[in-house]
């Protein structure tokens, strides 16, 4: 039995969602809650990796149930698998999936936000759940990250966006959707994609606000991804503004 | 100088924002910092007390300089405070007032919002924000909370709907305003009145919700008020779901 089901998370109190031995990590307290659920060690896997204060809205999971054990009808399993977690994770939406079902080798595609609190003054709700950014950006530096996320559309190489020195087979992604939006003081980004390189949205984002600031022009951003060169892109803005927001499947 | 802000607070871990001897409380950590920022110790008034683990979007509060201190100009105010403040407080919008201003008296009224998050499961970002309320709320029980709220509108005496042995001059109050709104899985209340009981918002929230589960019925509002009698009423709704979020004031 192998069920596939959607994840949140409050990342600020993860040593990011990998396993590692004696930190906390989102995928050690999903191993334990599953344990505890069904009285056996099964095979939780995750969609993706999060760094250290990251959050997921809507990351997937795949819990494989070793032979034998009693299975739990799939729309009951968020239910009953709440009393084992702890405040900071959730799960929903869970389906029963065949057992040739791989929750990363399938996914098509993934959707991140990131938030950007634009205001001279901290907001305390959005404590360490946005970017806190005090530089004003005005409509004019909102209609430059337009246009240079434009630049971005599409297939392309963008290891010039990725952290350097990340192992990876060919850096060509294609970005599919890329919005820039003010809610209030608020700047929202929706980016979704085939695929991701290390460090990708944040480094995008980063790069947006220089945009913005006038560090770096739209019509320069299909020279910088020409280039290769991470050190032609902005700066990797940081991990509190990140939200894995969904993981699509083809039905 | 005296000075009028806006005040937000995370109200999770906080004991009230009253000042008590050896807890944590919004009015003391307000003191210190403005002390800290000014070199003296300054007048601090809130414009309301509210209760551990309650949020304010914006609450008022004013600060009055003793005679002889360095003012500081009002716009850059919330700015130069920030670095006295902890995360989960912020001020914003500081304007200068007269000395004759007092923040609690001359408020005309206010507006709370209570967020209540119905789902069967809970979600990691509204944990210590909303109300977790798992047992589901359609569209009908969303029709006769409207309905309900529609007689709680206008001038009636509301003893009913105040936590018992509050002593206060009179129970009588205007509500402005009360709307229900479902925006996704969150039900949103605003309720705006030209001054509130002793958690009057909380019990007018829990009694909506028990309209909506089908133990009040919308036509029993008027005589549940008439009764005077809070033993009729609903329950009082959780403090963590109640946010402060403006004060208003004659210009």
């Amino acid at each position: 039995m192998k069920y596939l089901m959607c994840l949140r998370y409050v990342g600020t109190n993860f040593c990011g969602s990998q396993i590692q031995p004696s930190v906390r990590t989102v995928q050690g307290v999903l191993n334990d809650a599953f344990e505890a659920l069904f009285g056996v060690r099964c095979m939780v896997t995750s969609c993706s990796r999060t760094d250290s204060g990251v959050h997921a809205n809507g990351a997937t999971l795949t819990v494989a149930l070793p032979d034998g054990t009693l299975p739990i009808p799939p729309e009951r399993l968020p239910i009953a698998v709440m009393p084992h977690l702890p405040p900071d994770v959730g799960v929903y939406g869970a389906t029963a999936v065949p057992d040739s079902f791989h929750v990363r080798h399938d996914a098509q595609g993934k959707e991140y936000v990131y938030l950007l609190y634009n205001s001279p003054v901290r907001n305390p709700f959005y404590e360490n759940r946005a970017w806190f950014y005090p530089r004003p950006i005005d409509g004019e530096g909102l209609e430059r990250m337009k246009e240079a996320a434009g630049h971005l559309l599409g297939t392309h190489d963008f290891a010039a966006l990725m952290a350097q020195g990340s192992p990876v087979a060919t850096t060509v992604r294609t970005l599919q959707g890329l919005r820039v939006l003010r809610e209030g003081e608020l700047i929202r980004f929706e980016v979704e994609a085939d695929g991701f390189l290390y460090n990708m949205v944040r480094i995008i984002v980063g790069t947006l606000v220089e945009v913005a600031a006038g560090r770096i022009s739209p019509e320069e951003i299909p020279d910088i991804l020409a280039s290769c060169d991470r050190t032609r892109a902005g700066m990797t803005a940081p991990p509190e503004g990140l939200y894995l927001n969904r993981v699509f499947y083809t039905k």
